[in-house]
């Protein structure tokens, strides 16, 4: 299975592309090393998931918004790069959960993004190293935002 | 015109490089890439600028503060690496804004230090990958740090 | 003096490695790099060091816990790599401290975890660029959370 199969047999639905909301590049190709900025948790119809983790979003809510995040970066690399079939595997990933000083359950929710890039490049080549971290604030209140390096399969 | 072109023609005073203030060097090169630390908001006299966005500095001086940051490593690569002209182009900015919980104009502040970077390399070279997240709280309660890679045009 | 007998002299006690508390490996190697994971503070006997820079823990704790810290990813590296002499440089360091808004000695904290790098590989190749941080929480509640990348000797 390539990993374009193994997102199509997850039958979630993909949101749009982000468009830059600052002076930045979504995805920028260094050698075979492909960066991606900073994304948040943006839904099918375009919008945000808000709130902070430990006091207006749970864990579980805040595990949600870690998926979306994680959907909206697969976004970014089809649209960029044309199939998630260009990436070979994740490198790291640099989750951001938005929380109250008390949060503790970071690596729970950012796993919502571990799991699914897992899912779609294998329990290998799918999992990269990880930082699950406590932001004081985000942009807009966003839950989550999560940046990565991943390998091109044909650099 | 050149980046060092570019830069004088802005007629902008460049802060002193600092000196690290812990264990860690200014820069660092790896193959055709420059690794460059956190640095803070230093000023032409050498203070830094200091406060929390939300709290005692509101969107639009924190965004000053990013512009001074960025001119701070300016001010580093030209000190070690002899000119402005040795970057081909930016891969990566963290930009941390020292922030109250509720503050969310994190993109807009960066962009002091992007809008920068996109005058000196031009709007391809000068921008790159990007996040821009509201941390607890900064060393010395600066109100940004932003940590880059670059890459090499001569490597 | 190798990086292996560096460390043998500080007679300093290694934690166990860690295994991952989410879906993430603890290194990985791309070309001459090797990613680390953010670690916490893990002592000997595998318990962690908890509590908030400016909060229940101050300063000089702090410190420790990013030596512990450090520790840890000497352990990670062991382990994965079968000797610290594996290791040529560091190259980069993102120390989180997890810190009360007012909090401001960040760089005097990972100075805990940088001086013992410094040690075991030199003040040269033991010292790389680094940004030192304050976070709003971190998971569990530890004191510090370090990722790292270094080159290896032998790529």
């Amino acid at each position: 299975m390539t990993a374009a199969e193994n997102f199509a047999a997850l039958n979630l639905e993909l949101p749009p592309a982000p468009s830059p909301l600052g002076v930045y590049k979504p995805i920028l190709i260094v050698g075979s090393l492909v960066y991606v900025s900073g994304h948040g948790p943006v839904l099918p119809n375009g919008s945000l998931l808000f709130g902070k983790a430990g006091h207006d979003v749970n864990a579980d809510g805040a595990k949600l918004a870690a998926q979306q995040v994680g959907l909206t970066i697969l976004a970014t690399l089809i649209k960029n790069l044309g199939s998630l079939n260009r990436i070979k595997r994740v490198i790291k990933v640099l989750g951001m959960v938005n929380a109250t000083p008390d949060f503790g359950k970071h690596p729970y929710v950012i796993n919502g993004c571990s799991e699914l890039f897992a899912k779609i490049w294998g329990p290998d080549h799918g999992v990269g190293v990880r930082s699950a971290v406590g932001m004081g604030s985000l942009p807009d209140n966003i839950t989550v935002e999560i940046e990565a390096v991943f390998e091109l399969a044909d650099a």
